[in-house]
This record gives C-alpha cells, sequence and structure tokens, in this order.
C-alpha cells in the first residue's frame, strides 16, 4: 500500500529536509522515517514534495510511502505524531495509488517568506520572520516582482549548488503586501530551483530599500546571472505552505487544485 | 530623566516577568534590568504595566525606570537590545514626565489568545499557540462571551493565588474568531486579575466544545465561585499585545488611546 502524508515541521532546530551526512543536527526526514518506522515496524523511506534548507519551515509538507504494515489513517497520524520530536507533527494522511508520487505529481509548490522591517531585531518571531532595518516599499517590491512571472529561465536566482538539469520554471503567482511592520511575500510555482525563493526575496529587498530600480528585476531575469543578484535572504522566514495536486488524487482540500 | 520601553519577549525559556526566586530560569524582568543597568552604567530597575506568567509572550509590553544616564532614545533602544538574550528585544523608548507610571497610568490592558484546533498537536506554532482537540464553535464561543463585558466582580476567573485586593475589572471588548484551524481570542480590560485571560478561555473552550451551553458564562461570572469554572488555558497561546494609555503622555501611537 502507497499512503501520502502531510507534514509540518518548523525547521529551526534541524539540518534541513534532508542532510549533509550523519554528523551535526538531526534531519527532518531521518526524523519521520524512524517515527513512520516504528509505526509500522518495519523500515519505512519517504519521497517528499520539496526539500526544504536547514532553519526553512513546512506548515503542509508531503511525503509517499509504501509500507505492507496493516494500519489505519488515524495510526499512521497520531501514532506517529506520538513517536515525533516536538518540532514535527502529521496533519493527515490518505491511501493512495502505487502511481501518485509526491515529488512528481505535484502540479505546484507554495512559499511564503515574511520578515520583520523596522530599526529593531525581532525578539517573539525570531524563529519564523527574517529582519530588515532599511524601510521597504511593498508595493514597489510587488510591482517589480510581476516581471518574474511565466515560464523562465531563473539561472539570476539559483545556487550554484543547484543540480536541477535546467533553469526553466513556471512562476504562477507572486504577490508582496505589508502588514503592520511585516513584509510578507508568497510565491507560487511549478517548481523551485535551489534557494530561488530566498534569492528572489534577496534582490526584491534591495528594490524594495531603493537601492535598484523596480525594472532591474526583469534585467536580472534576462540576464541569467547569478553573480549580479541580490544576497540570499536569510531561512528563518521561509515556510513551505504546500504543493498542489490535481483533485482526482483524493488528497485533502488544503494541497488539492 | 524617566524613560517609557516598548518591550517586545518570547516568553518560553523564561519563568516569567516576575520570578518566585534566583533559582530556575531567568526572568525578563532581570534580564532587562541587566542590560539596562549596563548602558546606564548604574543600578536600573523597572515597574512594568502587567506581569505575565511563564510561557506567556509579549509584544509590546510596557515599562519606566529612571536613570541619571544620558542616553538618548536610540541607545537605550538599541544598546540595549544588543544587550539583551535573542528572546528580548527593546522596540521603542521615550522620555516621559516623572508623573508617568508604567502600571498606574494605563487605561486598559490588551491580551490575545492563540490555539490550534485539530486532532493533531501543533509543531510549527508549538510555542505559540495552545492545541484544542474538540471541534470549537467560535461564534458561539463569541456569543458567551459578550456576558463579560461590563464592569464585574470577576472572582470566578481569578486564581486563588491572585493578590488584587478586589476583583473589580471593566471588561471593554470580548472577541472570538476562526481564522483556518486557529481559533483567536483577543480580549481588552482596564486591568486584569492573575490567570484572569486564561481562566475564562478555559471556560470558553468548555462552551466552544458544547460541554456547557452559551448562558453558561454568564451564570459563572454571576456566581462568583472559581471551583465551577472552567480549567486555566495553558500560557503559550497568551500574547500580552499592549497596554494602553492616554494620547498626552505622547507614547507610540501602538500604546496610545
Amino acid at each position: 500500500m502507497r499512503y501520502a502524508l502531510g507534514v509540518e515541521y518548523d525547521g529551526s532546530g534541524f539540518q534541513g529536509w534532508q542532510g549533509l551526512g550523519p554528523s551535526g543536527p538531526p534531519t527532518v526526514q531521518a526524523a519521520l522515517e524512524a517515527a513512520l518506522s516504528s509505526v509500522a515496524d518495519q523500515a519505512i523511506t519517504v519521497t517528499c514534495a520539496g526539500r526544504t534548507d536547514a532553519g526553512v519551515h513546512a506548515e503542509c509538507q508531503v511525503v509517499h510511502f509504501d509500507s505492507t504494515a496493516q494500519r489505519d489513517p488515524r495510526a499512521w497520524t497520531l501514532g506517529v505524531t506520538g513517536r515525533l520530536p516536538p518540532a514535527v507533527c502529521v496533519r493527515w494522511c490518505v491511501p493512495v495509488p502505487l502511481e501518485f508520487n509526491a515529488r512528481f505529481s505535484a502540479r505546484a509548490r507554495r512559499y511564503r517568506y515574511r520578515l520583520v522591517n523596522r530599526q529593531v531585531r525581532p525578539a517573539l518571531y525570531r524563529h519564523m520572520m527574517a529582519w530588515e532595518r532599511r524601510r521597504l516599499d511593498a508595493e514597489a517590491m510587488h510591482r517589480a516582482a510581476q516581471a518574474l512571472l511565466g515560464e523562465n529561465d531563473f539561472s539570476a536566482f539559483r545556487t550554484v549548488h543547484c543540480q536541477a538539469p535546467h533553469a526553466r520554471r513556471d512562476l504562477q503567482e507572486v504577490r508582496v503586501r505589508r502588514v503592520g511592520e511585516v513584509v510578507e511575500i508568497e510565491v507560487q510555482a511549478n517548481a523551485f530551483l535551489h534557494h530561488m525563493v530566498r534569492n528572489i526575496v534577496g534582490s526584491l529587498l534591495e528594490v524594495g530599500a531603493g537601492v535598484r530600480d523596480e525594472g532591474w528585476i526583469a534585467r536580472l531575469l534576462a540576464g541569467r546571472d547569478r553573480t549580479l543578484a541580490g544576497p540570499t535572504a536569510p531561512p528563518q522566514g521561509l515556510v513551505f505552505l504546500h504543493p498542489l495536486y490535481p483533485r482526482e488524487w483524493g488528497l485533502p482540500e488544503e494541497v488539492s487544485l
């Protein structure tokens, strides 16, 4: 049997979804596989919709796994959560056909980036939001970001460590808005390159702070040169909201389109 | 010179604003006084608008203190924040007349309580929100809560450890609403008794879960008997949003009325 799980986590204490090796802090994937294997009483490996870096959070990561163990969705949800560290939980479990693949069946991924925009560093939300001292013009950032929409080569916003075979991605939505002292960037694409959201945010910050004009984002994109873009924004502001799958898979509303 | 400070903190790692003694985790007050004393190069003590319990957060606690040290508001803000642990920061500093008192000049205090309402415990927001498994009717909670409005004797919602000379408080606003899987309770009063917000929330949860009818809150209030009310809701869901002062004191907009 194949199952899909919705997984929520606070990425603060992890070296990311996947790790670089057995040393250092744990990975979310290892914690989840250990809890699943304990409930299943057999070794379980998972495939995720989108890997996240150290310090990056997820409201609803989606994974699939196979198991011959007979457990109902309630056991996979509550039983596994009971064996996970407090920073991780399983939101839901749905049996899926063997053709479903958490990574390849996903049609889109949605991320949110938030930062506190003021003179003083954040305290209460320091694990959930980044910090920008320079006064940001969120409306200018929003207008500039619209140049990224559509299917484009995102080489300018890709880390040198990115292993994807090509850099073409379809950016379906990008929205920047201010809510009090918080600036929030929400972005959806069919898929993302490594560091793509954080590199886009880092460049939008230059526009928001008035260091670059609004047309700079379009020129960066066209130039495909990573060395010209802004710095990579820090991880703690980033949340993987959820992937999106065709409704036919029968997954919960929050991940269906 | 007397100064007012706006102070933000994550209460997770503290034994509260004030402590029970020198043992155990630090107090927010001690951390703040140490940082202020370091910047002033003289011993500083602070008076706050409202003491918070262990695990309770503040978006904008307000304190006042006196110092003969000549420092501008920027030094009291950024300099003190630089000496505070990451979970605490100073949002702003304003010089005030000697007649200003952070506690006694406040006309109102505003708190927010948030909980995740679902089968599975929260992971990403576990330090910021409580958890309720039972499906809550937020509209019923809102209607029931309106019985608390006005000047009333809140003995039913007061902990036995409360040291206030009397239990009359003026509840100016209470609002319950659902935002997705989160239920949010916002409440404002001239002042609060010890545990008053968490005890009101604990009782509203009984109404929301359908264990008690909507009229129960009014009857509890009238009965003035703490032993009949619901359990005290856990601290991590509670945020002291801010006190409110008459505009004449010249404090920032967020704490002025």
